[in-house]
């Protein structure tokens, strides 16, 4: 076992790359698993992502995004409700065990109203992702996004809502990008551990010229991923480290390059 | 009474004026009470500044900013400190009821010890503040500052961090642009209530294009002000409501056409 055999990437940390490029040139490096994003997974489809998958090798982790669940009316619900369902049955074709959650907010309704929301279109999904055997992993996201992106924010939230609904099929997407600054976060790994099954690494350079678009490389910036990650894996996780990065800069440049700068990186600050 | 009487206003919120300017104008319009920048004091100094204040019947209601005590080196933390000391004999001699604390967060520095360097910092300075009878409002920042500016990004936590200082003049100062995304919120203010002893407002308009100096005006986003106030007060605060506004845009537009926004907005969505 390499000691990239626990790494994976999502796709969208070398956007510019198809899932075709992106399978390969993450095999011929040795990552030993890949969480594939929806658009990249488009123009292939599920049958034959998965057969891409297999043809190097490489393991599955998730399948990104569902989730944005809130809307102003019914109508709004119910598509987000279907495209969840979608989601679903593409992760289940593809292989992957789960589906990333970004739970959804949407300015001008109130974060208790989104809320109840989000507990509503997972318990709606819930079955069919049981069923299917594909996990629906809620990620708890930076408060920066509470108004537009999720309402859910934090780690010991997104617990309780896995505690409310109790499903096997219900878990935690953890993000340093997104819970480093929580002063409880070292009690609340503990306590999401029952229920964690993603952890997501990359960094944050202060001061982030973009809210969305500016994560760092592991090492590049003030979160200590390395530290986050023991935590993670003492309180019992023992999956993939998983790199997602979003970052204008970085899709600018040589793809290639990005990923070798992260290999060393996630050899010098993650393991 | 009218209802401005309880309103009180931050002179950064309107930055280009000057504390004389900014005096009169609040005072002319009918708002009860001023909140002090230090830059805006500067050019007058603490004594003028109180007569200032004192000529239009401005109630002061605190003097912003202390904290920054997170430093790499103990000359860096020792500067801090005696910086707070300026601050507390200022507000003083200003006739403020408070110095409002941005506590500080450095790069590289971990939030572990950025903590214990606040609240290591915050002891040193309590007993000159108590002296003085100046409140230390220590002011939970939004977590997407916890990198460079604050290392204290919850309610929850400034509320521990006082309960551990217990000290009659180190209190909270509770802004809703940084706390409204909490899931705890609610709880949170009513096991504060003990603490507070400011409230700021502002709104929250999605998306932010600046971290920093994008702030709205009440209303203008998605921020719940007028609730978030109530239960504030339903837990005891009778201070004033004090509107603290950062916005390149706002601040580039003609003063007086905003101090009027700020005043009708006050009206429909705060009180």
């Amino acid at each position: 076992m390499t000691d990239l055999a626990r790494l994976s990437i999502h796709t969208m940390t070398t956007k510019p790359w198809t899932l075709e490029q992106a399978a390969a040139k993450y095999a011929a490096a040795g990552v030993g698993g890949i969480t594939v994003w929806r658009q990249h997974l488009a123009p292939y489809g599920a049958k034959q992502g998965r057969e891409i998958l297999r043809r190097h090798g490489l393991t599955c982790t998730a399948l990104c995004r569902g989730g944005f669940f809130p809307a102003v009316d019914q109508a709004g619900r119910d598509k987000a409700i279907e495209d969840n369902r979608v989601a679903i049955r593409d992760a289940h074709e593809l292989g992957a065990p789960q589906v990333v959650l970004v739970c959804g907010a949407v300015p001008g309704i109130p974060l208790a109203d989104a809320r109840r929301m989000v507990e509503d279109g997972i318990r709606a999904v819930e079955p069919e992702a049981r069923a299917a055997g594909v996990n629906l992993a809620i990620e708890p996201l930076h408060p920066m996004y509470a108004a537009d992106r999720s309402c859910i924010t934090t780690l010991g939230e997104a617990r309780r809502l896995c505690e409310r609904i109790a499903s096997p099929a219900v878990g935690i997407a953890l993000d340093v990008f997104h819970v480093w600054w929580d002063p409880q976060l070292a009690d609340e790994i503990r306590l999401a551990a029952k229920w964690t099954c993603g952890f997501h690494v990359c960094d944050w350079r202060a001061p982030l010229r973009d809210m969305l678009n500016d994560r760092s490389i592991m090492g590049d910036g003030c979160i200590p991923v390395r530290a986050i990650g023991q935590q993670v894996r003492a309180a019992g996780f023992a999956g993939f480290d998983e790199v997602e990065i979003f970052s204008d800069e970085l899709w600018a440049g040589d793809q290639d390059a990005l990923l070798a700068r992260i290999l060393a990186a996630y050899r010098q600050h993650c393991v």
